[in-house]
């Protein structure tokens, strides 16, 4: 068995941004040469989020609005003193940093309507996240 | 390391619906003949979710009434326009697609009380799940 | 490829309690010799969760406070008529039980105000967390 990494960096444009980085992961697959495995998509960041669903933008959009419900910005949160995200880290706590995928004959075993996103709640910012594939070529 | 992995299909019988799918799991651990690694199970759907815990009816009565809370059926989501199945997408999000176990001995270490689950929200559907291990024989 | 994996018993001292496990963490690494590769960090019980966010006390608190706002403890759940720590376990579901970690260079590829958080639901008891880590030495 091998493994390979590569870190992806990005840039977001906005505070709340949903986006699409199913085909970045893919050219990371590809060029990890492996063809059966897992994949791990891993955020450095504890004010963001890695989760996996269809992309569709209404859905996007009751997506952040579901967030927005569970973890309102203008609460009264006791972090705000220290940086004012607290709202930001309370979303990434609660859909979690990671998602790990399998791999199959040199693709990922996702389904019809699943993409992987990076959810940024605390842009815009550089960012960066960390593919790794491990499994046989 | 070998890897070995297997899909199990399924068939649901409700619109939202908790099902243990530990044994059916375990049945595909024993089949890998990995005995230390790590074990991956994946839904292929975006609108189910994989999530550990304890097998107790009213227990899973309290999980889908806590979905029902945080994301009701009846909210005015933009993407019901396309497809009426919203709520099922969010809930989705909100427990995430996959769960990662370790492998000790030919079992998964599972503590007493956890029992891997599959979530339907959007049922009654056929439904895949991937499970892959990664290890030594 | 290697696979490593080392348990790790605490105590817990109250009923919600959010302790930073990450130099613990580290000191399973180390010991395994892995360099790169992948790292699993797993609760084996229904009432507790594993998340990675930063260490500060205020934001901490603020994580405490979006629990219990989700998922409050007095409500009438149908598992208390079983064992009174329904709240304990859905949180759990809410949370999730573990978190996978890249390893690069014999180090965790935490970003800078990335923390690995054991968080107790139903304490104070002894917990066990397993520690996986599989790749390259």
């Amino acid at each position: 068995m091998e493994v390979y990494t590569q870190e992806l960096p990005m840039r977001t444009s906005r505070r709340v941004e949903l986006i699409d980085i199913t085909s970045m992961v893919t050219g990371v697959l590809e060029s990890s040469g492996i063809r059966n495995g897992i994949l791990n998509v891993f955020s450095r960041h504890s004010t963001s989020a890695i989760f996996i669903n269809e992309n569709e933008s209404r859905l996007l959009s009751d997506i952040e609005s579901m967030l927005e419900g569970a973890v309102p910005v203008d609460a009264s949160y006791g972090h705000n003193i220290i940086d004012n995200n607290a709202d930001s880290h309370l979303r990434a706590v609660l859909l979690g940093g990671s998602q790990t995928v399998p791999v199959i004959n040199g693709s990922m075993d996702l389904g019809t309507w699943q993409s992987i996103f990076f959810a940024e709640f605390d842009g815009p910012r550089n960012r960066r996240i960390r593919v790794s594939v491990a499994g046989k070529p």
